[in-house]
């Protein structure tokens, strides 16, 4: 249940030490009002998929909505060594960031940025590890739940993965995450009730256990909950018990009252061999509208295999594989300063690297996603410098940032602005979607992509470009420090 | 920060529906004081390691504690169509149940309880989802962070990964649970305040960037922190200019004043080889005694291999891969049913499967671990009847489960039981001890395994045994079940 104080973890500010100790120095050094522009990027789509889903901007309103420092706070800075000039900072704390972000629910790409903060160089920095935390766990599991939903062609899929999440929080916003990348209910209940997703329930096999025999807990449970009522039928034995068992049960409690059932569960063994031996049970006992909910360690890769052997199942609970996202638990966002203040002008910032892939891109950006007029398909994402406005642009020529000789001029396309802002002077500006909105929007942009960017293997690489100026940029900086060195 | 709100999270009720569904169903039966027994266990070791570092036991008392319903939920409960018996009774609540758990720090085996529940069935059942995500959760990071650190030889670890961990909690917690694993310090302020954990800091490639060159920015910081000092060196080029800059900065800002580096970090590249290179580079400039710190997505199987190859560094950060436990993401703990009250005596529950290690242990159990009095060492844990003692045994027969002609006698051994109770009708009986003084047994308890049970691949199967009668109980159960097909 959701016991109202729940959601204040959202209010608490999550931040690594480091940054204070920066933003201390940045105070001695009288540079906190320095402007500074920051991207959070992401370097890799998780399971080698083609793209990630955004999620986690509500909350990260939230938490930038109610920044301050307790008493608490500024004594815990004391002790660590502070100087009473910052801790008289924080305690007057009032942020003042512009903020913008790609909506939830929105493809996004490797590289490009989905959250840009520019504001006074302290508060941009000492946001950063909240802004993390909060985009790469939801995008995470908005992700996979994505991935798990395409493999499931169609067929519900619940989540079911609080007992295995990281934490109070990581069942919670996973659950709303995956909701928002395509699941169509969950089991944790305050999910449900903060976020109004559907819940789904059916029972666990200790019930069944606590019953003298299975039929008498089938028996016991139909009649209790007539309605969407769903039997676990592995506690035994499936198809010699479970399967025979709940059709009594169907029979004895729900036809006499007028009710159909809604479905057997399965959660161990074979569960594509059991889905078709218990499809043709249910069938010849006068069930064919009963449902096969298949539950177990399952993941995209599960699913898909089982529906290619031909599994009679309509529904998936997906637990830990989804909540966790375990074949690929970590979302690879980043947060880097691309510009910043110098004798009042604003200054590109790069990061240098031996590794060529961690090199970032400078300036000021905005990020464009090319339209196809025809078909409505993406075509390109294009980022450019801030000065840059595609709104209006019929032809262009995109070009690949590594082989540049690699060129191709679309048009016929309509240039759409991802990034909105979400924050004016540290004044929210945006108001969220409803989550059902947000579902839908997913699904639907999802839909905008090719078909080659959604497969599972070795996906296309989605373009994602720079224009000109921007790319001229980046490589004078790197030029610049080539020489320096 | 930690805006004192933050643990009420705690305390807010994580539930799977279903937990609700079967509740609603025990009142209706009439059955809610129904007396029964369940026993969480987990049934493999992550990574495919030799044991699990049992954790979280210190925020299932909170969350225990401070069970209760609001008006909201009460609210929810009646909107989802749940009887006014059932809300009454939730409006009531009062927890009742009697728990014991394993202490953090100690060591545990699959299969074994490490938490065990008796009480009515109704709050048995309905608490399993807070139960599981909070153990699972916290052991699964203990548990890494002690794979890490053992990797680590002596060497520092500092726990890095708040920004890819799953939410607000997996930071806050997860650092918690990796203090007890072996970590010796985090980033994460937080915890650092909530829990005392030393925290540990140095600076982001932001904060070079910020400056008009490498050098201005190192001497900034080294000049507001003369004390711990650690520059991080790999913002441009680590040896051509990171390091060179670093050791110009000691000089000018520290010497001086009289202080001397603490240390430089490595964030990229080749760790191993810049880390000998700058080895040299500071010991040439006159400070043998400035640590190396490396960090970049980091385990213990990187950090075994960097030490193999002779890597100068002298202290680990470990971000993300420890976090997420990102190899291995999942605890597997499950709760299921030992016994259920039926006609006023306590029947002996199992659940069967297919799949034989899915097989519960049935019965209310003790749990045993025989440590060799001549060295300390564990030999092996017995799960016993509850009315059995082992306390005062002095010579064993051990024998294997499945091969029960693998059998061993044990003599000279001190028998010493692992659950203790936490709670007793409801009420907290535990103290949890200083979580300083839960990372210190956590090592010493590790020292009690052998070092085959230690090892990282193909660890000795660590004996966990059931006493003859429970064994008999078991098998006798099987039987019947076998019988009634």
């Amino acid at each position: 249940m959701y016991n109202n104080s729940v959601n204040l973890s959202a209010t608490a500010f999550l931040t690594d030490f480091y940054e204070l100790m920066m933003a201390g120095g940045y105070i001695s050094g009288g540079r906190e009002k320095t402007l500074a522009c920051f991207d959070l990027f992401y370097r890799n789509v998780p399971d080698n998929g083609g793209f990630a889903v955004m999620a986690g901007v509500e909350q990260l309103i939230r938490a930038l909505s109610s920044l301050s420092f307790s008493e608490e706070d500024i004594d815990f800075c004391r002790d660590k060594g502070f100087s009473e000039k910052f801790t008289e900072y924080l305690k007057n704390f009032r942020f003042e960031c512009d903020v913008w972000a790609i909506p939830e629910g929105t493809p996004i790409f490797p590289g490009e940025p989905i959250v840009k903060v520019r504001g006074p160089i302290l508060q941009a920095q000492l946001i950063e590890t909240l802004l993390l935390n909060c985009i790469n766990h939801q995008t995470l599991i908005a992700t996979k739940a994505n991935r798990i939903v395409r493999a499931a062609q169609g067929r519900k899929v619940a989540e079911f993965g609080s007992r295995r999440a990281h934490g109070f929080d990581a069942a919670l916003y996973g659950a709303r995450a995956a909701y928002i990348g395509g699941c169509d209910a969950t089991s944790c209940t305050p999910a449900a009730q903060l976020f109004g997703i559907p819940c789904l329930a059916t029972m666990a096999h200790s019930w069944v256990q606590s019953f003298p025999s299975e039929l008498e807990a089938m028996c016991a449970y139909a009649s209790e909950y007539p309605i969407d009522c769903i039997l676990l039928v592995d506690t035994y034995d499936t198809l010699r018990s479970g399967v025979p068992n709940a059709i009594e049960a169907f029979k004895r409690e729900l036809l006499p009252r007028g009710y159909r059932p809604t479905g057997i569960r399965i959660d161990s063994g074979d569960l594509t061999y059991l889905s078709k031996k218990a499809r043709k049970m249910l069938d010849e006992a006068g069930f064919p509208d009963c449902d096969i909910m298949a539950s177990n360690s399952l993941d995209e890769g599960i699913i898909r295999d089982m529906l290619i052997q031909g599994a009679k199942v309509d529904s998936f609970g997906v637990g830990e594989r989804l909540i966790t996202s375990a074949s690929s638990p970590m979302f690879s966002g980043v947060y880097k300063l691309s510009a910043v203040e110098r004798d009042g002008k604003m200054i590109p910032a790069i990061k240098i690297s031996e590794n060529v892939s961690k090199i970032t891109t400078p300036c000021e950006k905005r990020l464009w996603r090319l339209f196809d007029m025809s078909n409505g398909k993406a075509i390109a994402d294009v980022m450019t410098l801030d000065s840059e406005d595609m709104a209006d642009v019929r032809s262009y020529e995109l070009f690949d940032p590594d082989y540049t000789w690699k060129r191709k001029t679309v048009e016929g396309f309509v240039a759409r602005e991802l990034l909105v802002p979400i924050f004016k002077n540290g004044e929210c500006v945006y108001r969220s979607p409803s989550l059902t909105f947000i579902k839908a929007y997913c699904a639907e942009q999802v839909g905008t992509l090719w078909e080659e960017v959604l497969r599972y293997e070795k996906p296309h690489n989605y373009y994602v470009d720079l224009s000109q100026a921007l790319w001229d940029e980046k490589n004078s900086l790197i030029e610049a420090h080539r020489n320096q060195g």
